[in-house]
């Protein structure tokens, strides 16, 4: 048998680490990577037409399966196009295992046009940065990307095209990595300390004491654990804006989620006097707005941070079990609305969306001011996950969407997708073609940036509420209007526009019976459009 | 008067600096900027739907109106999506004021969601980067950072909500920064020794001299020098493979460009063994590859550097003064190809733009694979100007368009761009028919990463000859195919979609003659359907 060169060491590390998928958008360093993917059953690459597009999905993927997915980029111009949903990656505390493709070693000195520092870029998005010397480095590299990723960080392994096509000389290619490191560790259990002191707090009985989570506690268990406490001790209960996965729906005890702007979380959190951090950090404002304070908790309240982002719902299961022995969680009734009709709106879509969606399905959330309506029309209908743009980074729904659908392929998957953010990623909807996967796109067109409209008044800039034409001009989508059902179907889409609720309920319905991708455009009035 | 802001102090010192377009993609922090645009009038706001064709289009803003345009960003992931363009841009010594919008100061300890490194990112593709504490530091800054980005760089200034939203207290914005750096430096001029050296290389008479320009002497002076002295010599003239901009065609002396393949590079260079560099940098291969020589000049060739990006133009014109007195270069005569007809091709896609290329025009070539026959057949077109992606990241070309024909609006556009690069930057589309620029693209639609096929067979990949299914996969753009003039309807640039070598000169000729934006999808064979 002819020696393995570094890239095929590379698919095996990752396979034998269990991942089994690789977005990519490669080049010309990447070749071998490319071409050892025939030789590596195990791992399936899929194409993104553009870097945001495999960074996004890699990310939908980790939320989904729980385990990491490898993406594979182009030197620092593709490190670049991807960080941006790297940044929500990074945000999200989603695994993941990087891999950039850089020039032969060799070859940097001479500052070829493409050279660029990718460590420098790569070290603000990833908890662990290593670069591969050798090709006999790049198995155990990758074993240890694979391992550290799982704690809920982006490892990123910088792999020189030399290490990728040099024959590996050593035979056990991850001999250097201890079994103990690869396993990967136990996030640290919360402390006694603030086990105790949680439950002191909660046991008082103090409706002023309020449980905010996150992390891994707005899954199943840990949302049932925090609601027996809160149904026990009258504490308040709410998740952080923009969780990583959200459970959610009929049979899911419900958590309500601090508001986006810096109003409704104050409001939301108003007579706190005590605040008990489970997966979800300190609230602060999304932006700083002038004579609006930044940190968003109550003056004077005291802060306990329970547990982090992982091991929080470990903590409050302890702690319910400790509070609330023996209870059970109320759980949010089905309770779905009636197929709206009428001009289509913020509530009407919302309607149209609680009224159809499927069992089990997947939610991917950038809906901006357009779904303002959704958490209410959708809090009966049947149990769903929702993935939201934790980064607060745009261009991540159609992207993440795919990652989503391949983790699940036995779950719809439905993206709810303002206009404006559709266009940082547009290109996600040919891989939705590509790989027919059952995504139903929702794109919300109001032909505008609304929510920079809202932004313009709240930051108090002059003018903001008559904006001048100018400024106007850059927070219109208008001139031209974007016809989506074009772009879609370019990409290989079947597309539909609607311009009712009545023909969006139906949309969604034929949309979630048939399976592989579709895109229906919602016509919607601009939030400034409609009176008051 | 109420005092001014330091977003409108910031607009003011572009206006003084020169600076009359600002291509954008705000967000929240950004706000007051674009609220100020109204009392700007002499800052055109162009909107670009991603950051990357804001970045793209300063680029090529710059390359044709020789000046800096502002580019304004929303926070360290709008910095991250215009990355690429901007790597092109620090390969071409390209001047450009980057204006990256961050939390307010005292916001930034909170490190709310948008929170990242700015600074690390901004450093690896900036000359210059600075931070304004205040409003009172924002004029200043400004004003320094159009003077320093002349010099051919990227001047980034980070420009937190705060500093852009409070009053400034000075009354002289910028009394802090001297007149003479705000005039910017003068280039520093070729040493007396190394015009020596070069002239007494050329004298020898030596056909193993080459001349390798680039930067500014690719230009119509500098190659008008360079052909002097070359014809006078018997000097070999090459120009670099991806110069920051060529003038070329009927009446402008000719240069043949350095191979992008480092086996046609090695053949320009056979032989040489002094090699003067006027403006281009020694050569080296665009990637390595097994087996090859990253560094392409000869071995034991002496090389020289005569002078760097700027001021290569006047050294060569001095040179030529003194070794061709009196003497003017022979232009290339005018001699287009007569329409092509038949199956469209690389050779006839090429002379269907070489027979309907219009005087003056400005070329934005990503053409790849497809654009190989063009250099002869436009070689005798009315002069035109070409824009190459000088760094390498792909996504440059319809972006660039924009830049170059806001800044030359009398001149038509003709951008080619191949499709799997188009994919990168597509929404650029929408900002050519926002502004109705007078651009012609030309989607060389072959269906696949064509380029990268071969660069599979020649990095020696396991294979690489006929590739496995899933390698082949990820190089294959068809599955669903990409139907381009849906996708440029649906952002409202009117296009159609050719088959032949005649209804694409037509096609041209008609685009050309009607003013606004156009597409035309050519329909490419893969050159690897194609019998040799």
């Amino acid at each position: 048998m002819n020696p393995r060169n570094g890239a095929q060491s590379l698919l095996d590390a990752l396979a034998t680490g269990g991942v089994d998928v690789c977005f990519a958008n490669p080049g010309t360093s990447e070749m071998h990577f490319v071409a050892a993917l025939d030789g590596a059953p195990g791992l399936r690459g899929v194409l993104a037409l553009f870097e945001g597009v495999a960074t996004g999905a890699a990310d939908g993927y980790a939320r989904i399966a729980g385990r990491p997915a490898a993406v594979l980029l182009h030197l620092g111009p593709g490190l670049g196009n991807g960080l941006a949903n790297l940044h929500n990656a990074r945000r999200a505390h989603v695994p993941m295992v990087l891999v950039v493709g850089d020039h032969a070693g060799y070859h940097k000195r001479y500052d070829a046009p493409l050279e660029s520092d990718i460590d420098a870029v790569a070290h603000t998005v990833s908890g662990w940065v290593r670069r591969s010397a050798t090709a006999d480095e790049v198995a155990d590299d990758a074993a240890l990307a694979v391992s550290v990723s799982r704690a809920g960080q982006i490892a990123t392994l910088i792999l020189p095209a030399d290490a990728s096509w040099n024959a590996v000389r050593a035979a056990d290619t991850d001999a250097g990595v201890p079994a103990a490191v690869l396993a990967g560790r136990a996030e640290p259990a919360a402390t006694a300390a603030a086990m105790d002191t949680a439950a002191y707090w909660l046991r008082s009985s103090n409706p002023q004491t309020a449980l905010l989570i996150g992390g891994d506690a707005t899954d199943a268990d840990g949302l049932a654990a925090a609601a027996r406490i809160a149904e026990a001790t009258g504490a308040r209960l709410l998740c952080e804006t923009f969780p990583t996965r959200l459970r959610r729906g009929a049979g899911v005890p419900p958590v309500e989620r601090l508001g986006y702007f810096a109003e409704a979380a104050v409001a939301q959190l108003t007579g706190v006097t005590r605040l008990i951090l489970a997966g979800a950090r300190a609230p602060v404002s999304f932006f700083a707005y002038p004579g609006m304070a930044s940190d968003l908790v109550p003056p004077g309240a005291e802060v306990l941070t329970l547990a982090g982002h992982r091991g929080a719902a470990a903590a409050l299961a302890a702690l319910a079990d400790e509070l609330a022995p023996g209870t059970t969680a109320s759980p949010a009734p089905a309770d779905r609305p009636t197929p709206p009709t009428g001009p289509l709106n913020a509530l009407s879509l919302a309607a149209a969306v609680g009224a159809t969606l499927p069992e089990n399905a997947i939610v991917v959330d950038e809906s901006m001011t357009a779904g303002m309506g959704l958490p209410a029309a959708t809090a009966g209908a049947p149990a769903h996950d929702v993935l939201s743009i934790t980064g607060g980074a745009i261009g991540y729904g159609l992207p993440a969407a795919i990652g989503a659908a391949i983790a699940a392929p036995d779950r719809p998957v439905l993206a709810l997708q303002a206009d404006g953010s559709a266009m940082y990623t547009i290109s996600a909807l040919w891989t939705h073609a590509r790989e027919n996967l059952d995504i139903t796109t929702v794109i919300l067109n109001n032909g505008a940036y609304d929510i920079l409209r809202v932004e313009l008044q709240r930051v108090g800039a002059e003018n903001a509420a008559a904006p001048g034409p100018r400024a106007a001009e850059l927070l219109d989508l208008g001139r031209p209007d974007l016809d989506f059902v074009q772009i879609a179907q370019g990409m290989g889409v079947p597309a539909r526009r609607v311009g009712n609720a009545e023909d969006l309920a139906v949309a969604l319905a034929e949309s979630f019976a048939e399976p592989g991708p579709h895109l229906i455009e919602a016509m919607l009035p601009s939030i400034f459009s409609v009176a008051g």
